[in-house]
């Protein structure tokens, strides 16, 4: 790793910076130039402002069709697809592992035919498609290049985004499938594929979204994001294809939270950082040193509390984004802390952005914090911090080594119960979480997708185009698929010819997995972080006290299993709870991700909990915890206290309850009070263990 | 006038301005030093944040006060108190002019009893209270000061704010009482009482806001109200009080829209410009050349439509005041375009201000634009255009003389229009008004007030109060009040006087009307602005053709009246209509502000008009319009139209089109459109006329 070195870069003009090798600060550098400090481009938002990109899906591909069309016609430009935890996972519908998450948290593909539906109507060289998939990219990128043969658009002249950022998965988001390696060879044999044949295309969408969200901080964030696109680098290299024949095509993702300036400064210092590593690779074309980005709001910084507040929250968000040159935008809906973005909260958001275009006369300047003391110096800090991160991967054999020892995964997780910490002690002043509280709330709409009867309509269309498809045609295409898994055949070639004959996306990761086989991971909780911060509180002294009183009466330290069942890979809170449970004095059992129900009572009886901690943020709860109730009384676990935490709305809270769920937390809980609150039952009545 | 020639200030750091006189930029300068750039306190909001000072008051006092109550509860640190229109132009409830407007826009004050009312509870040593009164200066102050008395406090521990900025209202806002110069000797009155007796107390608060909000620039924001500082200046140093006694505790007050940058800049331009006025002075103490401002978003800026996004356009607002360093901040309800704010409103709009307080990690950077080369260009624009127009007024002979001859209303006026013209033009974009317009709005609650039965409980708690009362010893210090304005007493002594003795507002107002009178102005309309931006578009040519039909059809042009009914003076919208309909070939007659619905109907059936145009802008509308169709009957002029224009709820439509009101248009409406629309009716049916 030739770099250059960061730490040398002189920030303040008084220094000099001219004679002493790179230059900084600003006032050196023009937007549209390498580092691009000022901006990817020359003109910036005063010829054509960023695009707004509004990430959704939902339901089955008719619905969200219908969704995509109204937005399209309120001046949308290019859309976003967000895909159900099932596809993501490689799952089709009518796997068992998909019950609970069929159209729930984005849109149902199965097929060839589903991602027909999906654009019908739509045409797929009118616009540019971002599509948010990384473990199951090679069936949906083929369903999506068979729905554009069929629309009669040669591939040259589609565009768009493959999001197929894969280390990222196994460091936060865990929609993987396969093993680290496996998954790296499907990158690049997309790299290739797309530098000749997809050429207005980005094959990848290196994200630090996921980061973010996930507790890291804007050094980390950028380190890990720039680590991961190194490695991309490296891999595309590899793979024999010129550096300038991809690198103008990287494209990159992040988020942005509260903290303004400092998210200003992220995105400019990402650009300059990752100018100076590809300049280290001596491309010809600066474009390939050119970092473009995507850009959301942060869905952590929303609250259920005082939800109206979100607006603002969002709005800031989105002014962070676009004063730092973000090329696109996604901006998150006000109720989305408490239930998937109805049509009135959707259509805020997406005028949110269409407001800060046209109205606050913000494009008409090409870099506004361009020489602001305050800006320019946090993008220098952000820049050295983030370089000494990023030396340090460096040193451990790259990214692909550090994530198998799991470090930056512990980074962040440290930093994430850290903001937990802030939260409760109040160091983080979140209003209406942890202040300036308000007894009543208004009341907002929320959107319900009934997945049952949806993933009956799934299974129906499966079972029949399983039927009129040529079956032996299709087994010679996953035979293929699995060949060129094992050789060197380009996948998304062999995963296109499956496509083709109408192999379903779960045949076609099948396919694969038969060589790879499926990665899991089983998630371990840091300990002593939250106990290092809370010790001198009282709530938490207290907490701790209620645990040894437990203990005493009941013979042991409670015991909580922590699950995440179905499809639903999001472990920020859980493995937050585990470490402040595990320090507050309980026994932490955290099961394995994506378990079914069963699995869940079955380690539940095995270890014979007090309690079943279930984490859930993909609105899964309403099928999989009456599944769970169920299947713990089949395993004689009637004693066993289930709890809920996530996003769960407040209308389902009565109907849980009423089965037999005893406790269920939003976000912003304070988790030495939810300690109390599980715990009080128990200290009351002896008998129940 | 001596004050330093700004044309001279060079921006640049390249142009060696240390050398060319007054130094700029700001890296010269540091925030709380002279000429303050970089904020008038040296730690800023890193020690105490701004002040939130939500202006509010409606309807009685005991309901402002339980309002009052609550809000500090929730962390609201001062009162801004909103008085009604009658209380603003010196008339009590029982009069016949009040009626229409008691506890409207704002709380009704008769007397030193409902002052009493509005406070109780609230000890006025425990926070500071800022007055939004200016015509009723004198009688409010009284009754104020007799409050603090009766709660046993002494007037050296009140603070606060009075608005008191009388010139500005002859400008632009209209709630005057007395002429230009009357009212010039109550403010330095009330300085003089000030300087000697209430030295917490700012006794005056120079408003741009208003000139804003009629429509203003920000150099013209600038110029103009800095230009009646130095007024104020003038008249408080010709009373003989030394510049540093009352220099100090001027204030300022701005208004805040949707340009970003420049809204900035302009709470920059404004401290250096001041500092470099008063520097002319040569003040002893640096506090004097210190501007220190009170900031309100923009209720021009708030749209009908689309409500929910006026969220984040207050929200934008408010960052722009806190960038520029304001003390204090009034941030707008999302439904102020359709009525009064309701609590859920109010509750959102204070929030706004918590959360950018706690959340956002903004507070903790003196000054986060000190360098931006665009911020500070424009700063440095802003003061050269701001001086321009100083040294213009100045050329005038000063700004009364200004004033009175016209020059900054029709400034102001011609850039209102302009912007009209910009909205109908589409060159603005303002969402969900002239682009991305939505077919549903979601609903929103709207506050109402029932002003006749409050105005019969102020009637029956004035009667009660005149009956129990001394009523020799009122009219002895009535007398004395009016010996005060023909001689030399200190005006605010002898008010204070009739208030302890228990005059009313009404009394107090009228003992100093029978020495100055009541100063009346004759709205004009510009002419030919409109026709200037408009010529080129198909829209404005076919509602000039229209016109000419009309005329061809009923023998004359159409003629309209418009007219502003009670006591509210908002005329922007009302000026702005009088020039568009008369570019469009109407015959505009505009009636005197502060008619009554029968001067209004006398003057139609006099004038033979085909409309009147009724502007409402301060919830009038269902007490006045209905006496005016009643009116209008009377004089047999039922084939009249009556158009209402201003803030009129949705829900108050149905009933008044039922009782014969023709057409109802609100914030956003296109004019053209709005012409053929009342035309039109016209055209089908010849024998109306």
């Amino acid at each position: 790793m030739r770099h250059p070195d960061f730490s040398q870069i002189p920030f303040s003009e008084r220094e000099n910076s001219k004679e002493k090798g790179i230059p900084f600060p600003h006032s050196l550098f023009e937007s549209g130039i390498p580092p691009y400090l000022r901006g990817p481009y020359t003109t910036m938002y005063t010829q054509r402002p960023w695009t707004i990109r509004q990430y959704a899906g939902f339901s089955s591909a008719a619905e969200s069709n219908a969704f995509y069309k109204k937005n399209l016609a309120h001046g949308q430009k290019g859309l976003s697809v967000a895909f159900d935890l099932p596809t993501h996972r490689g799952y089709d519908s009518d796997h068992v592992r998909a019950s609970g998450d069929v159209g729930k948290a984005g849109v149902a593909i199965d097929s060839v035919e589903d991602m027909v539906l999906l654009f019908d109507g739509i045409r797929l060289d009118d616009i540019s498609v971002s599509m948010t998939m990384n473990g199951a990219i090679l069936p949906v990128t083929a369903f999506f290049l068979v729905t554009a043969e069929e629309q009669g658009i040669p591939f040259s002249r589609l565009s768009g985004t493959l999001q197929n950022d894969i280390l990222k998965e196994f460091m936060v988001r865990n929609t993987y499938i396969y093993p680290p390696k496996a998954s790296m060879r499907i990158v690049s044999d997309i790299f290739s594929y797309s530098s000749r044949h997809l050429p207005r295309f980005n094959p990848i969408s290196i994200s630090g979204y996921h980061m973010h969200e996930a507790g890291a901080s804007a050094d980390l964030e950028l380190a890990y994001t720039l680590s991961n696109g190194w490695t991309y680098v490296q891999a595309g290299l590899a793979a024999g294809i010129p550096l300038d024949e991809f690198a103008p095509r990287l494209s990159f993702f992040w988020g942005v939270g509260m903290d303004h300036f400092t998210e200003i400064a992220k995105l400019r210092a990402g650009r300059v950082l990752w100018a100076y590593l590809i300049q280290s690779l001596n491309p010809k074309d600066p474009k390939s040193m050119m970092l473009r980005a995507h850009t959301q709001t942060s869905g952590w910084s929303l609250t259920r509390q005082e939800a109206y507040n979100n607006i603002s929250r969002t709005y800031l968000e989105a002014l962070s984004a676009v004063l730092g040159h973000t090329q696109s935008l996604h901006t998150n809906a006000l109720d989305e802390a408490i239930s998937l973005p109805t049509d009135f909260s959707a259509r805020i958001a997406r005028n949110t952005q269409i407001y800060l275009q046209q109205e606050p006369n913000i494009t008409s300047v090409i870099d506004p914090w361009g020489g602001s003391e305050h800006v320019e110096k946090l993008t220098h800090e952000l820049i050295e911090k983030a370089w000494h991160h990023m030396v340090e991967i460096d040193s451990l054999g790259g990214m692909i080594k550090a994530i198998e020892q799991g470090i930056p995964q512990r980074k962040i997780e440290e930093l994430a119960v850290q903001k937990q910490i802030e939260i409760e002690t109040a160091e983080r002043i979140i209003v209406g979480v942890n202040a300036y509280r308000s007894a009543e709330e208004p009341p907002l709409p929320v959107r319900e997708i009934d997945d049952i009867s949806l993933r009956e309509g799934q299974i129906r269309r499966l079972r029949e185009r399983k039927r009129v498809r040529n079956s032996e045609g299709v087994q010679e295409a996953l035979n293929r698929l699995t060949q060129a898994a094992e050789g060197k055949e380009n996948l998304l070639s062999a995963a296109l010819n499956a496509a083709r004959k109408r192999a379903t996306l779960g045949e076609i990761t099948q396919a694969l997995e038969q060589v790879w086989g499926r990665y899991k991971t089983s998630p371990s909780a840091l300990s002593g972080v939250y106990a290092r911060g809370m010790e001198k509180k009282e709530d938490y002294q207290e907490a701790r006290q209620l645990s040894r009183r437990f203990a005493q009466t009941h013979g042991r330290q409670p015991r909580i299993l922590l699950a995440k069942m179905g499809q639903d890979g999001h472990d920020r809170g859980f493995k937050v709870v585990a470490t402040a449970f595990s320090d507050m004095g309980f026994d932490v059992d955290i099961s394995p991700l994506f378990q079914s129900p069963e699995e869940v009572a079955q380690q539940a009886a095995d270890h014979d909990v007090h309690f079943v901690g279930v984490s859930s943020l993909a609105a899964g709860h309403n099928t999989l915890v009456p599944q769970l109730l169920e299947a713990l009384s089949k395993h004689q676990c009637e004693h066993v206290h289930v709890i809920l935490g996530g996003i769960i709305p407040e209308q389902d809270h009565e109907h849980l309850y009423h089965l037999g769920v005893r406790a269920i937390f939003g976000p912003g809980s304070v988790l030495t009070e939810s300690v109390r609150q599980i715990l009080q039952p128990w200290m009351e009545d002896k008998t129940s263990t």
